[in-house]
């Protein structure tokens, strides 16, 4: 009884206006104020008992549809379902026999939603998880479509940084390696214009920010470029490192300039405020020296794990939408 | 406590003899009173809660062995299982490694039915679910081997009809498109035979319903042949569509005539009956226009979501079975 | 109430001091006290009903990581873990996702581990339990890394030897067929020095067990050596046979020598005790004639059910480890 009692109030912590998504396609989509009931709720899931969590999708069928392997956010998500008592079906990678036989994708998705009360899925091209949306008759959860989103990555990055660092306001981070190519960094240096941070962009030329998001958050944030990783390490809150991939480049000869020109090592922390916080949304390669993972700044394992409670809090918000 | 008693009542409103089988192997095992024990089961499951449900297979084990990749029919059955409480091991295609190893089909069988409790399967090679159900320790379910058998495939359209046509008996059915090699046509034509349905055979000249299959089927019903989709379209209750393989043809040529000859658009039901049904097993290609999905006659959706309590039904009534 | 009463207590029944591990790598790290703990507990368990036995593993996630596909082993145990009421996520074959783009392995177990409760894992590469236990937050638990351990397969065969030939100590036990490769066969040898076992090694001279372990079992126990299948019929109480596999040959020409020379049949049978038994760990090919199976000698059937009670045993002992 008292249990009951305890998650009817956790429930109904959220006024049913704090979140107003009835599908998570986008981190764009997200208001400042949908942004915090997410990580309000993940806060709250987090404190629960198990026995707690386990009846937040009580008798719910999820979908987990991986129409391209990622191991890593796959089981992040059939962890968190399976936590709050759902059940999982799904398939881990491209090649749903349907989709050979020629059926559509909105087809697969409409047959899908008659079988599931939500629906998780990556795709590895952009804007199925929208299209997926427009179809379904269930709540869509985009786990990543192509280059295009992958906001479940973003809330876990604001999760980590509330939880380890304090605060989600008036921040200095410094964002490292890849910022061309890497939707993780794109999405969270958007979102942090809700917050009035502080952006520190650290790459080598070829792989600057893309100038319309450099220009996007300048209009609400200050912004710094350099291509010294170490010149700002004194001054930031959070250090957030990328991998930088061979297949990115043209050629060989520029991939081998810049590969290791970025990678981190305990050394470079000499200066570092004591609280300073690094992460990495992994997996990595060699761009954090193993001999920083025992450090205090290190959080990317925790950060990784913080994967779990957003998941669940955005698994609760959606099961309870109605299409 | 309420609740339990009212699972007792509707676990017990089937007397154990109207359901006579101890593993499902093929449509044609089932008598008139095993079909209708199943549809009558089904319609029972599907107004139970789903906490109600949830107990009907708890703390048992049901392997999920599809031998050959089948997502629809695998992701249908896993829905089932879980939505009843219990749980899935299994693999999703063929490559079980004792087998790679030379282990014989009977002993892979055997081994599986020392961990589970029941045993669903899906095998490319006809006779394979007979031969497993005879050595198996618990119940098989078939879940379609090769081009033999898919039984829950014709129980789900059995329950598709009642529900949404409202009646088994008496029904005017049309069926379009590959009528030679489609199983799911053959054996629910047969099946309808119990039900006293007048059938209607729409399909070009090379794809014509097996003659067997046409005389077992005017021994006890009215049968009608013609290769003009449109022709019965004004007579039937329900029109049921089937895809064209083009792996079905011995050459190109031959293919393209009949390919879009049988596509039924929205212009072609204006004559048909206000309450006329289109049915279809999915996935479907371009055989039915999509401007048909928005009308009041398009019901194949509905029917791929009736293979859940269908397959609910039938998990439940096996479960049951002492072997 | 009553219920939970009787699983305090059977959870109670062992003492934390008779089961030393906190991870399960291999079968050498086992004291007999340990061996013997493992037993009582998978006894205890058999001995339960379903619904005692779904408290055990309640609410906790365990990982299924198989880096090398082992379809039997796997399904063995995930329905050990469901059974429990645990909940499974993983993956059934190499290729996961982030190792691609460069993840080293320990990076991968420190993820796994903050995903889940308890990990089991298979590997292709001997060490590589071992280095994951080191690294991981939460205990290891092998099912088989390379040639190396498969501690899992020893424990139930101990189990199955304890429940069905009624003893583990003074046993006469021989072993028939590859002898030399077979880590199967060197693990069960050398756990069986702990109880005393008479020890016959049957097999070519191109396939002898390996010296260092009869050296070993020698110091505890006697042994003999023989070519000839049928010499220790009559004196065994266990016949344990293995598979001869091809891949082990230098040429074909030396396996077909061997390759019919150990294959037990119902015939070879008539001189043996009365109450002798025949094991396999399965997959068998043809070194078991399957007239064997009817008879009362016959338990590898049995054998691998018997995998069920003692991974669900290591499942539930390792779920109450604190790292």
């Amino acid at each position: 009884m008292h249990i009951n009692l305890l998650l009817m109030d956790s429930k109904n912590s959220l006024k049913k206006t704090d979140f107003s998504l009835t599908d998570v396609i986008s981190i764009y989509d997200f208001s400042k104020k949908d942004i915090l009931a997410v990580l309000k709720r993940a806060e709250e899931i987090d404190s629960m008992t198990p026995m707690q969590k386990s009846k937040l999708l009580e008798n719910k069928i999820v979908a987990s549809m991986f129409f391209e392997p990622s191991t890593r956010t796959r089981l992040s998500f059939e962890t968190a379902i399976q936590a709050l008592g759902g059940k999982v079906i799904g398939f881990a990678e491209a090649g749903i026999t349907s989709a050979k036989k020629g059926e559509t994708f909105s087809d697969t998705i409409k047959v899908m939603s008659n079988y599931a009360d939500l629906l998780v899925m990556r795709h590895p091209l952009s804007g199925t998880a929208r299209l997926a949306a427009e179809v379904s008759l269930k709540p869509i959860l985009n786990g990543g479509d192509g280059s295009n989103q992958h906001p479940t990555q973003t809330l876990l990055d604001l999760y980590t940084i509330k939880k380890f660092v304090g605060k989600l306001d008036n921040l200095k981070i410094g964002f490292v390696g890849d910022l061309k190519y890497g939707r993780t960094v794109h999405s969270l240096a958007t979102a942090l214009t809700h917050f009035n941070a502080t952006q520190y962009y650290i790459s080598p030329e070829s792989l600057k920010m893309p100038k319309h998001i450099t220009e996007e958050v300048q209009e609400k944030s200050k912004v710094y470029e350099t291509e010294d990783i170490e010149k700002f390490i004194p001054e930031v809150d959070v250090l957030y490192m990328t991998r930088i991939q061979k297949e990115r480049f043209p050629d060989e000869i520029e991939y081998n300039k810049v590969k290791n020109a970025y990678i981190l090592t305990k050394a470079m922390l000499v200066n570092a405020k004591k609280e300073m916080k690094v992460m990495h949304p992994l997996p990595r390669v060699n761009e954090i020296s193993t001999d920083v993972d025992d450090t205090p700044h290190a959080i990317y394992f925790q950060q990784t794990a913080a994967g779990i409670p957003v998941r669940e809090a955005l698994l609760d918000l959606l099961s309870k939408v109605k299409k």
